[in-house]
């Protein structure tokens, strides 16, 4: 099948829609035809980044979308054409590691196969993303997408969305758990909302005061300016966990210091190397962690959360010959709080 | 009172007895005979650490002790002349933070008063520490010791023994829990004792297979020489907690690894500043976090284990005019596991 992608065919060339091939279904295969496709900071990352450091091109991004089911291969069960569905950053994985076992195919041993820049596990052939009009994949990874929400909302679940939720799933987040969150983003604001929503007291760190009604209206009780250095004085050992959403280097020990006892620190934004000073751990035996992406174990479970509460992402539709534009403002942050590619008729362009 | 302690003019400076005065007792202090003091690395850091570096001089020892109480002031109602105690490296603390609330006076908010080389909070005097025949000591930092086992043996218990045991107490150790103790030391020959008493199943990391026969004696199911790069790949995945008690700079990233998922891997040997690749702890949500000393939460708790499991460290008694040889030897990795003191003559020959 052809179908029409945002071609890129090196380092800052701009997102063409340009006809691609997709493979012919397997029999375990699901067609979906997307409707929305979020821009991810990772998009940005994996545009700029040139095959010398490990760019993979040409690209096709996208990774967190919806869509309807146009077809289903000859073993799919639990799909049939019409189905509302969404997919995130993974496509496939071994299926038979620790980890895969367990549904966190997000730390496959073998990898998982991602979305795009990825290498098919069956034919060997280079993944292309969902910045296009069709993307075919294995049943395993498609999830029932809840009709109620606005479905350009629910593209950032996918990455965006479980990349905050699995932390909190872990740390086993509740009533009353005191919660932080640092950066208000993508990640950030769904962070705050879907904390609230499981009874969490929560307190946004932020770098810029003119955000602190946003925070609030998110459902955040507190919200502190990580540039007041008495406010976050008065935060000392005041929370259990603390997601740390910023995409850039920066200093930990604020943080830390932040945490009460036993308090965890997750740092979801891909840091690279951390350095941190073996004290700032003791002190109050804090443990440091790491996130990103997230396995079957816990996406149909955010999905069928926040159909339950009705929770989606703040977003801001554009449409698909408007990609430059939000990569261009996504690279500025002027974004609240995620854009979303409108794709319904890039195929009817072709 | 006057005693007689083994006493240290300058950094290098031999440990030579020496009469120095300890306080009257107040209300709330209780006056111990020190019978044995343990030989711990931290004391080997502080014998060579210049004024210039933050080292304190002149300097008495000695932060592990056990002996009988002489006197208890007149409001001490826990303990009574003659009653077989311990005293670890914590002497006061300020007693109303949330830290020492919950009985974690080692992360006290105000830092707590350290057995030596600390200040005394009434007084302001400097801290002198055990290596010495008579301590005097807030009643609240003194604890009971079970008179079965070997009053030398149980020394070490008060600084090794609680920095491995309070980790333990805080993942949860128990029944089938996979276990790493990484050196096998001072800290790490007990950590393996007490792991194995709890039920958990234990694999010692060494970089000595000399040791191996001990660490199954000690009660290890499994050796892996870390340098062996085969049976660190084997075990890959396989361990729920690790306990990493090497107190020299070295990589994190191979005990990372040896994590299964939400695993968690405590530093004990002071490390200064710690670099990892945040990748390391996203594969697989691995908590890195780090420890050293306890509080009183937990240090009633370990004496109880082992009196009930017959638990005690390893030990090489030397008298106290032996102090030099057991620094030198310490200093060369020379001891099986840790070296302690008599000091039930040392006031005899003042």
């Amino acid at each position: 099948m052809i179908t029409t992608a945002l071609f890129v065919a090196a380092p800052g060339a701009p997102a063409l829609p340009t006809p691609i091939a997709r493979r012919e279904l397997r029999p375990d295969d699901v067609d979906v035809r997307v409707t929305f496709c979020g821009v991810c900071h990772s998009d940005l990352h994996a545009l700029r980044t040139p095959p010398a450091q490990g760019g993979v091109f040409p690209l096709v991004p996208g990774h967190e979308f919806v869509g309807e089911v146009v077809a289903v291969g000859s073993n799919v069960v639990d799909f049939a054409p019409g189905d509302p569905v969404a997919v995130g950053n993974i496509v496939d994985s071994c299926g038979t590691c620790r980890m895969c076992e367990r549904g966190q195919e997000n730390f496959c041993a073998e990898f998982p196969t991602l979305t795009y820049g990825g290498r098919d596990r069956v034919d060997g052939s280079a993944t292309a993303g969902a910045w296009a009009g069709r993307y075919v994949v294995r049943d395993r990874f498609v999830y029932h997408r809840p009709t109620a929400l606005d479905a350009a909302a629910v593209a950032p679940l996918m990455c965006a969305g479980i990349t905050v939720w699995e932390p909190m799933r872990a740390a086993g987040v509740g009533q009353g758990t005191r919660l932080g969150v640092v950066g208000l983003g993508g990640l950030g604001h769904l962070a705050v909302r879907l904390a609230r929503a499981l009874g969490a007291e929560v307190t946004v760190f932020t770098t810029s005061p003119e955000k602190a009604a946003d925070a609030e209206r998110l459902g955040a009780s507190h919200v502190v300016v990580s540039s007041d250095a008495e406010a976050m004085d008065a935060a000392t050992g005041s929370l259990d966990l603390i997601l740390d959403t910023v995409a850039v280097e920066h200093d930990l020990a604020p943080y830390l210091r932040v945490l009460d006892l036993d308090g965890e620190l997750f740092t979801l934004g891909f840091l690279g190397q951390v350095t941190i000073a073996a004290t700032d751990l003791l002190i109050g035996r804090k443990r440091l962690a790491s996130g990103g992406s997230g396995g079957h174990r816990w996406t149909q479970d955010l999905l069928d959360f926040c159909g339950e509460h009705g929770i989606v992402a703040d977003v801001e539709v554009l449409p698909a010959t408007e990609v430059g534009t939000s990569l261009e403002r996504l690279a500025r942050g002027d974004v609240r709080y995620r854009f979303v590619l409108d794709l319904r008729d890039i195929d009817q362009h072709r």
